[in-house]
């Protein structure tokens, strides 16, 4: 699938401060970048980190004074993605993990497990099939939170929004990795550009980790699972944002867009009796 | 310097579980293991895990059915440490850090530095010198916070004993280390076998990144700095865990002990007016 | 209903120490106190405190030195309760409410209801007849958190166990209150003495205003509704609790019993589809 | 002091809807109303409710169907207060402390003293004097807690504002509350109009009960103490909302004033090293 993405981002710099940003598309056998651009106006000598955790690209720059900076990147990407049988998508022993990744069964930040336990299998818990168990979780979170722009702020976590339920789509993400941890399903954070989402901007869902392969989820069901470019993973929100800060600065303008390129395209979500689980490689 | 150190866990387990260890000393260049033993008996077949986690050594295995296990290990250490004057140890700036070392300044489950930025930069702020600044924190601690067995719990985080000012050892270092995090001071969980630790146990501890190294610092003052045994390291004990258990299991009895083999011991703490950083390689 | 009730507590009393106990039986129009003994020793000169939080009894003395002390509590009561349909037990539009009632209507301590308002009114608030709503709700907590001696502590709350899902009858008892007043139904914290409780001990369960009664709720479903003996009642636990200690004092050991001393009795519960609703005036 | 106080509030009412208002002044001793007006436009009937809670005027009524409502409240306040001698507001020993004081003990929704109990003794423990203990911890709080607009909401405690140290008027009255309590000393919260309050609004402060008197003390020390209206005072603000709503309505407007309607004002605050506390009867 070939999208055109782009993020604008404006900050007012009010003294000498680091900016730590994760907008870049990350580059992976099925993400393939055809072209890209960032640029800071005015120009600043930039750095792209190399993570170990896995492709997230990040870019570290210093504002060395007060200053209005804008950001612009802008990208066409060609995505790919498999869906497989939501039968093969088993339960992965937890004797048969692999070691990289056990770091997503522990509670995290904004994902505290280890609280959820009981709700979540009192809940999910007899479900046989582990697909089938995360398709329900993630429903019911649809059902159950309400999707309401400003309920919540960059310190709710899972242990709010299941009680609270109301958020946005990091606290509907947040919420289903902490019930998948619970369920010892190991499951991370997806932030990404996200084609048809209304209104246009980056969107977070996440990924459980079912027959060997890393499922996509969206919780909030706002976009197609098929039309997302992927930023970055982690073990939740604190791992992947946007943009970290260090020192006096503002934010006053944030944007991001995604376009279909070329292709046809056909929203895919999980619907109907037997859906097939999409993966993004 | 030449330790011994052991450790001795029973389990019950009532059906089909999977544990994974985390009680191995790590293999480093600073930290030799001249001759280690692991057993469990009855015996079981074990899996020794290599992570994306620096040295840490983790053991997976399968208690296939109902069974109380037994499990000791023993191993003699050679340790090696260095000490720098506090005047060298400095804050990295963001823009210098070592990519592995970001995600040591992000939140974590039990270290919610977010919410402790104005806490920290009100308390701890203005100190100039990052390592005085980690050496108060950490005095902060140990001054305000009550060492009390049984007060808190496998729930219990940062944001609890920065007001609650009650815990045990992993209590002390999450606030340590989450005040670094608030000061932009990456920071991280340290666990350990500990000499002249009383009565002795397993110990934590956190260390921070100051000056280009990871300097060791203990807000319980309740062992020798230049006694530990490092076992492993991580954003917080979510990583860390002695033992992480899937399925029903209680364990029964858990002991850890660390003895002089070979060598003067000298305890060093942080003492004085320029005392020198501790740092395990 | 005539019924044996007592109570033994022994303190060991470090320093001069101010204890104000709740254990004494109310005296109502329902409650009628046939006979009564109370006994600390040493003896101990003591007060009896008339509070504004109606027929509550409050015990107040000072234990000037160290000492261990024993309290008992005897009593014979004769209580009345009445039975009343459930489609009489109506919701009181908040128009209607007597203004003494209003305070059950607000949050409190263990009671966040204003953090439930969601999660209550998505679940139950589409039931008609308000009595069915809080029996709905009994049920749900029931069913959804098991009871687990030692699972929780004196900080423990609503907005915990909702999540948690285990806790002992004081946590039920919190749950229930908060959810009836998110949902607008008045409700406040219950103490007392129980019969047929196993093991003996003193209970706590919640009333909720309904048609104009305060009805009696119990979660936990341990002991039968009618074989009470009410101690207090308040906004939760922090108004009536058994014993509020100003001091360094141990509580080394309680007790509570509660057994019949005449009539026939015959275990009342919300069973069947038409229970009627039980009230103690 | 004779001050003219004025409230307007706007309430675009969606459907059907109850509202209980908290905005008239106490009618006390201390405290006559000279004169005062209260309209709905449109007209609605309106009840006044008494309480159990003191002097608080609650306002209730019913909007039975969608309607745009303007409230107006005026008055013509004379209020008088006397000041006493710091060294004579001392501790009062729980032994004779008046029973109706004793609710203002307990932790209460936003007040969780409980949790606060290590912190408060630690810090402000040792003080000798009571007065000069609240003045000492109302000090810490206008030093420590930035007040920043817009940085809580209706669900943040003193639990938050003692860490993340932001906060406004009620979230300093909440901390001061909850200190208070744990150190033995009664406290409860205050609203009223506030004279030189800029901008001009609603104020909160608390009152801790020492020597016999519930003292004023406001750790925001944003307007003269001997410039307040009482509205009224509870636990918390769960007792003294300015307004609770049942129903589907938006505040649309809401502002208040106060301001000098003869006699000199000289404004008085806590300075000075033998400051003597400010009582409203």
């Amino acid at each position: 699938m070939k999208l055109n993405v782009s993020a604008n981002l404006t900050y007012e710099v009010i003294s000498s401060s680091t900016i730590i940003l994760n907008i870049h598309a990350t580059r992976s056998k099925s993400q393939a970048i055809l072209s890209e651009s960032f640029k800071i106006d005015p120009y600043i000598e930039i750095e792209e980190l190399i993570t170990l955790q896995g492709e997230n690209r990040y870019i570290r720059f210093e504002v060395p004074e007060a200053a209005t900076i804008n950001i612009t990147y802008n990208a066409l990407i060609d995505t790919t993605f498999k869906k497989t049988e939501g039968k093969l998508l088993k339960d992965v022993p937890v004797m048969q993990l692999p070691p990289f990744v056990l770091p997503y069964l522990s509670p995290s930040r904004y994902c505290q497990s280890d609280k959820l336990y009981r709700f979540a299998n009192s809940r999910f818990g007899k479900i046989k099939n582990a697909f089938e168990k995360v398709l329900t979780l993630t429903n019911w979170i649809y059902e159950n939170v309400e999707y309401l722009s400003g309920s919540t702020n960059s310190e709710t976590s899972a242990y709010d929004t299941v009680t609270e339920q109301a958020g946005v789509c990091r606290d509907f993400a947040h919420l289903g990795i902490a019930l998948c941890r619970a369920l010892s399903i190991p499951a991370r954070y997806f932030t990404g550009y996200s084609y048809m989402l209304t209104p246009p901007d980056f969107h977070a869902c996440f990924e459980a980790f079912l027959g060997g392969e890393w499922v996509l989820f969206d919780a909030t069901k706002l976009a197609p699972l098929n039309g997302m470019v992927k930023i970055a993973t982690g073990r939740d929100a604190a791992d992947t944002a946007i943009a970290t800060i260090f020192g006096n600065i503002n934010c006053t303008a944030i944007s991001a867009n995604c376009a279909l390129a070329a292709d046809k395209f056909r929203p895919f979500y999980y619907n109907g009796k037997t859906p097939r689980g999409l993966t993004y490689l």
